[in-house]
C-alpha cells in the first residue's frame, strides 16, 4: 500500500529529532568531560562564514515545524533563536517534538497535491505538498541533523552513524 | 494520493546523485583554481578516523543502488572503490544514475510490507520495505551526500544551500 504523507513527514521528523537530541547529550557530556566551555561547542562551524551548531539545531527543528504548519495549514508557532546552552536547544527540540505529535493525521494526508508556498526572503517557492516534503523538507531535515553530527564528529565528540540512523 | 514506493526512491536518488555530481564539479574547478592537488580533496576528512569524500560518494552511490536490488529483488551490481580522480567519481556516479534510470517501476512500487534484510558485517538487519526506505535508506543518502557537502565546505569550495537542494 502506497505511503501516507504524514508517515512522510511527522514520524520521521520526530524520529530524526530524537536522534538530533541524542547527539547533542553526546556533545555535553564530552565537553564536560573534556573541560570545553559547551558554548564553544554551540558555536563550532566546518568554516569561519557558516551558521554554526544551534543554528544547525534550530534549523532542523523549524524545517519540521515549517513543513508540517505549511502542509496542514496551521497556525504557525514562533520559537526564538535564543538558546544559549545545551539544556536550551534540548528544550527547543522537545517544544518541538510536542507540537508535532499534537498534529492531527487528517490535516496532512490527502494533501500531496496542494499547492504549498515557501516564503523565502525575496522570493516565494510554489510546491505541490508532495514535492514541498520530497524535494525539499526531508532533504533539507537531514542536511541540518548531518551538519550538526559532522560538527560534532570534527569536534571529537564520540558519535557514530548509528547515533545518526537511530535504532535500525 | 498517497506515494509509491519507486516515487520514494529512484527519483529522489537520481535528484540527490546529480547535485552530488554538480557538488564535485564545483570541488574540481576549485582544487584546479587554487592549484590544491585534487587527490589531496578527494581524502578530506573532518577529523582522523572519517572516512574521506570519496568513500561519502561511495556510500552515497551504494545506498541507492542497494536499496533498489534489495526492494525490487534485482541482481546486485558490484562497482569497485577504485576511484582516482574527479572524473572517476563522476562516472560511478553516472553508472549509478544509468542503473537507477533502467529500474521498472513495477519492481519497486507495491513492495512496502515486503521482507527487506540488509546485510552488514556481523549482522542482517530486517525490515519492512516502506521501513527500509523511511528510517535507512534515504536518511542514509541524504547523510553522505551531506557529508560530502561539508568535507567541500570546509575545505573552502565556494558551495552553498542551493547546490545541495538542486532546483526548488
Amino acid at each position: 500500500m502506497a505511503t501516507q504523507l504524514y508517515d512522510l513527514t511527522v514520524p520521521l521528523f520526530i524520529r530524526g529529532l530524537r536522534s538530533l537530541s541524542g547527539l547533542l547529550d553526546k556533545g555535553e557530556a564530552f565537553a564536560t568531560d573534556k573541560g570545553i566551555d559547551s558554548v564553544t561547542l554551540m558555536q563550532a562551524t566546518l568554516i569561519e562564514d557558516m551558521k554554526p551548531l544551534t543554528a544547525q539545531v534550530q534549523f532542523a527543528c523549524d524545517t519540521a515545524k515549517g513543513t508540517v504548519t505549511r502542509l496542514g495549514e496551521l497556525e504557525p508557532v514562533a520559537m526564538a533563536d535564543t538558546e544559549q546552552s545545551f539544556a536550551e536547544l534540548q528544550d527547543r527540540i522537545a517544544r518541538t517534538i510536542v507540537l508535532l505529535e499534537a498534529v492531527p493525521r487528517e490535516k496532512i494526508d490527502g494533501r500531496e497535491d496542494a499547492q504549498v508556498v515557501l516564503k523565502v526572503p525575496g522570493a516565494e517557492i510554489p510546491f505541490t505538498g508532495r514535492s514541498h516534503v520530497l524535494t525539499f523538507a526531508l532533504p533539507n531535515f537531514y542536511f541540518h541533523v548531518t551538519t550538526a553530527y559532522a560538527l560534532l564528529r570534527q569536534a571529537g565528540v564520540p558519535v557514530g552513524k548509528m547515533d545518526y540512523l537511530g535504532g535500525v
